[in-house]
């Protein structure tokens, strides 16, 4: 009963063992990665199921690995590929572990930019890829350095990438560096894994153009958690060509296909008439505004102590404080005691050190406490 | 973008090439390996999540990885083991991945029955597990031939065993050799996976002692896609301690968590006061009814020509054409154009050769279609 290598690769992340905390009494949470429910479509679920138990006979039998076929129809038509393309996920980490283990050889040289989001660093190494993470600034990944790097003989199996919002720092990939990643990747044939979960969360600035529109080597990676909501597990993978038949067969064997009753919930959530645009901008709305109260409340407390990643869509601030010495993972404690969480830049750390960084989310507390936790973090962060 | 080594030790199952013709108008499948859906309790489900939606906010929000608590209490009551044992998968083909993952090394020898069921042989290789085929006969896996193997230095990591009605054979482990085997798990430190989807469908004999009840070195799984419906992809893992934290870390990696909604589902269901007591009963009997009218149109077509195990539960009849030559996966073609379609005996060989064997299903057909397809069998199979 011993444990395989495999396990000894992953450990429970940070953010795991410090969600556990932040559920007491009076501590606002600015820790946790979920959506907000406040614009969950309970009362549009609760419809189309009804609606899908009425009309479609196959609604609770097994389906096929791909996935539903009008969901897949769907998904093909907003990509822009052949429904062959396509495979439905048990959401976008599936996505990711399935592509994980249909390509990567364990040692096989994997890049992310440093500091990471954690579900991936978690798949990842779990099929044994060997992280390199490179810098990241307001561009997002630092692609002059991937290109330095494999001037130097880099050569990685896989090069992950969130264009926009990626968490945690938040920052965009820009169009200049989106078109240069894809010349690096036919150039030296590696393939490029787009994961875009919040992107269609934009309230400000413009997003790059998909990195699929621009080479043929890349894997798109979606998910409906953030525009509908996460408890379905619905996500899917777009692959190339060559590709997406590995991915159907590693599907199969690890859990058969997706709940088909889980696909034809989203499926019709997705098509509803008039739905979706709308409960989209609500969205936007919604995280805006939230974004606001928090960057505004943080700039107020901290000044130039704090230099903040001002969100352009999603659900999370990145933010440093310029203090010497300050360590975000050891003053968590301390934080938590004084009413209010985070995540310390430390938990998404591939090798660079995140000591003076945390992320912010700002989707789920009220514009009060909101205010009312730049206030505390500033308290604890600075020492007052 | 080379594939990896993992998806080469894979391949597309037999089964699922037949099922794309099988769907013609006339053909009478005898293929499937999917569960009646003459009672799946769909009025109760819309109810369910009727109740679900308005009474549970959370029911559309990420959950834990170990799964929704109150289900896990139900399936550790129902296993008799501590809640932290209970880990909830998206089916039990994904328990199977995640045991296979979580203590898996590659090349490490795995034992199981040959013929074998498919989705194991898939899950078990995906790992790297060096798959071992042991005879199997009207008591189950052949324990004997086990014995005499470690015997002789084999070494397994994991035997896998499907104690009632084994898919295909239908066998059921003899009681003593279950004890045995249990002995011979914690003499020689392998871990049994027990995979018993079937063993609430049984109508006639009896069941041999859960192995988890004999040996501590034991890893059951479970699934609701038998007793309730498989469009949900709702099941689980009942771990031994020392075991139970890899596999959550596991689960985290490769999809975060099951499906809120679909648990939320299951757990109502199954616990719906005065419900699946009756649900299963009716299930037993459709099933039991089935099987006799397959059984009997089958002894009347082919007489003394086809050995058949006579099934105890479950949904599939596995038989044997004496006839010198016969090979039934060369014949399927024929039999598909005389319509009629069945599994052949090789689309489960792990590695020894099953020509003259069949799996038949009798879970979907109508009485009628039974005894027709069992006359257009004979006709193809005796070469009438």
């Amino acid at each position: 009963m011993d444990q395989s290598r495999a396990v000894s690769r992953i450990s429970s992340s940070a953010i795991r063992e410090l969600l556990d905390l932040v559920h007491r009494p009076g501590i606002i949470s600015l820790a946790g990665g979920l959506p907000s429910p406040l614009h969950f479509p309970v009362e549009e679920t609760r419809r189309v199921v009804d609606e899908l138990l009425r009309d479609e006979p196959g609604a609770l039998q097994y389906s096929s690995t791909e996935g539903d076929p009008a969901l897949r129809e769907w998904i093909a038509a907003r990509h822009g590929v052949g429904v062959e393309q396509v495979l439905v996920t048990h959401g976008s980490q599936q996505a990711l572990d399935l592509v994980a283990r249909a390509t990567l050889e364990i040692g096989d040289p994997v890049v992310l930019a440093d500091p990471g989001y954690v579900g991936a660093i978690q798949a990842l190494a779990l099929s044994g890829g060997c992280l390199v993470g490179l810098p990241t600034d307001g561009e997002g990944l630092c692609v002059e350095v991937l290109e330095e790097r494999l001037g130097e003989g880099l050569r990685p199996s896989l090069v992950y990438v969130v264009p926009n919002f990626h968490n945690p720092t938040g920052a965009t990939l820009s169009t200049s560096r989106a078109r240069r990643l894809a010349e690096l990747a036919d150039r030296y044939g590696f393939l490029i894994v787009e994961d875009d979960p919040y992107g269609e969360i934009r309230f400000s600035g413009s997003a790059p153009p998909p990195l699929a529109t621009l080479s043929d080597r890349v894997v798109s990676i979606g998910t409906i958690s953030k525009v509908l909501f996460p408890g379905l597990r619905v996500g899917w993978v777009v692959a190339p060509r060559v590709l997406a038949p590995a991915l159907v067969l590693v599907k199969q064997a690890v859990d058969l296909h997706t709940s088909t009753l889980a696909q034809g919930i989203a499926f019709r959530l997705l098509t509803r008439p008039g739905f979706l645009t709308d409960h989209v901008m609500v969205l936007r709305a919604h995280y805006q505004s939230q974004a606001r109260v928090l960057s505004g409340a943080l700039a107020a407390e901290f000044g130039s102590d704090l230099a903040i990643v001002h969100p352009e869509g999603g659900m999370f601030l990145w933010a440093e404080v310029r203090r010497i010495g300050v360590d975000t993972e050891a003053l968590l404690r301390e934080a938590i005691d004084h009413g209010v969480a985070y995540v310390p830049g430390s938990a998404f750390a591939v090798t660079m050190p995140q000591g003076a960084s945390l992320r912010l989310s700002y989707a789920t507390a009220t514009p009060e406490d909101l205010a009312e936790g730049a206030h505390r973090l500033a308290g604890v962060l600075l020492g007052r």
